[in-house]
């Protein structure tokens, strides 16, 4: 039986141009009222992802920063699964070796790792990083280089989350698009991945769905609502 | 002309539990779509309006922490029209004269000002600003006790976007519900008051919507969007 609704934001609830899709927040708010909480799960900090829990109407846990940190909404608990100190090595690492590196905007609101602006590539890190032997890892999410620990991911976050609520990984469902919504689609007990998804998320998924984005989620939460039933 | 909209978040394009109102959302789009930048308004800290302008995908100037901060989203541009370093002054006045205060958890986010959790009424602190001679007030928010400058309210932060955008307060609409924005509706050169609005809002407005909330959101774009016609 699914207990909880984990949907990635980004790419998923939202359109190319980043809007959030009318027929995703409807999907949601019927999960909701079904009483399925529904995790909202993002690679944007948690302040981001607060707001749009707020607008919504979500009551499941939070997930931000692409699982670096996971946030109670019912106890108002912060977990932060990364290491932002790590990363703070690392930037300084990168900084002895790079000129004229830059931290996005966002980057001083993140609390397990940092973000920076795509000057050098995530390899070049990467390189640095095995080096100087830190325990971090580059991802290029297109909009910036990540910097995080190996270990946070958005899968580790879902088994935090499922502690949290009080149920197992095989009682939530998860709806993603991206390469970093892989390891959470492979610990949920079911997934979908939305059409527009990269072919990554799509063979770790139980389900393709037929629509894209908000659609696509519309349909895996009429799914997982008809099958309670 | 009427060539922005300004529209207050909290109870204006959301109902009383904080959700998003549909309808609000579409009237917004349609906003953007004919060409007129929407401007979002609120109390809360500039992530959280940051986070609902990306979602919605509106282009116009930021209104956060009720007129203390404004930014340019073009640019990338932080306004703050309050001054945090007399609002921490204004909390070690308080602490002096109070035990267990206690700042909210999005207070540390704040630019322009504080918010406290409401172990005292802003009387009691109001008197303490006075007796200091502090530069402050205190506004009870029903959710929090909210300390900043005088000076800060919707109404100047508009006056700050009609610049950013290059237009008068006169070709501004301004739509909200509440006391807090009673300023920005009386500097806008057309102003409605949604039907759930208090009494000030409404005095403050041309015109009342009949309907509450995002309903009354959507009456009043599609009114400012027929004139432009």
């Amino acid at each position: 039986m699914i207990r909880a609704i984990a949907v990635d934001i980004d790419g998923t609830m939202t359109s190319e141009d980043r809007r959030l899709d009318v027929a995703a927040v409807e999907a949601v708010r019927m999960a909701e009222e079904a009483g399925v909480p529904v995790v909202l799960s993002t690679g944007n900090v948690l302040a981001f992802a607060e707001a749009i829990a707020t607008v919504l109407g979500t009551s499941g846990p939070l997930i931000a920063e692409d699982g670096g940190v996971v946030f109670d909404q019912r106890s108002g608990q912060e977990y932060v699964l990364g290491d932002r100190v790590e990363a703070d090595r690392g930037l300084e690492a990168l900084e002895r070796k790079f000129d004229r590196l830059e931290q996005t905007r966002s980057s001083n609101l993140r609390l397990a790792g940092l973000t920076l602006k795509r000057a050098i590539t995530a390899a070049q890190a990467m390189e640095v990083f095995r080096s100087e032997g830190l325990d971090l890892v580059a991802v290029d999410s297109g909009f910036a280089i990540h910097i995080r620990s190996p270990a946070v991911n958005k899968g580790n976050a879902l088994r935090k989350v499922a502690s949290l609520l009080g149920v197992t990984t095989a009682e939530i469902a998860a709806i993603g698009d991206a390469e970093n919504d892989v390891e959470m689609l492979q610990a949920a007990g079911l997934s979908f991945a939305v059409a527009n998804s990269h072919e990554a998320a799509k063979k770790a998924s139980t389900y393709v769905t037929s629509g894209s984005h908000g659609r696509g989620v519309a349909e895996a939460i009429d799914k997982v609502l008809t099958l309670r039933r």
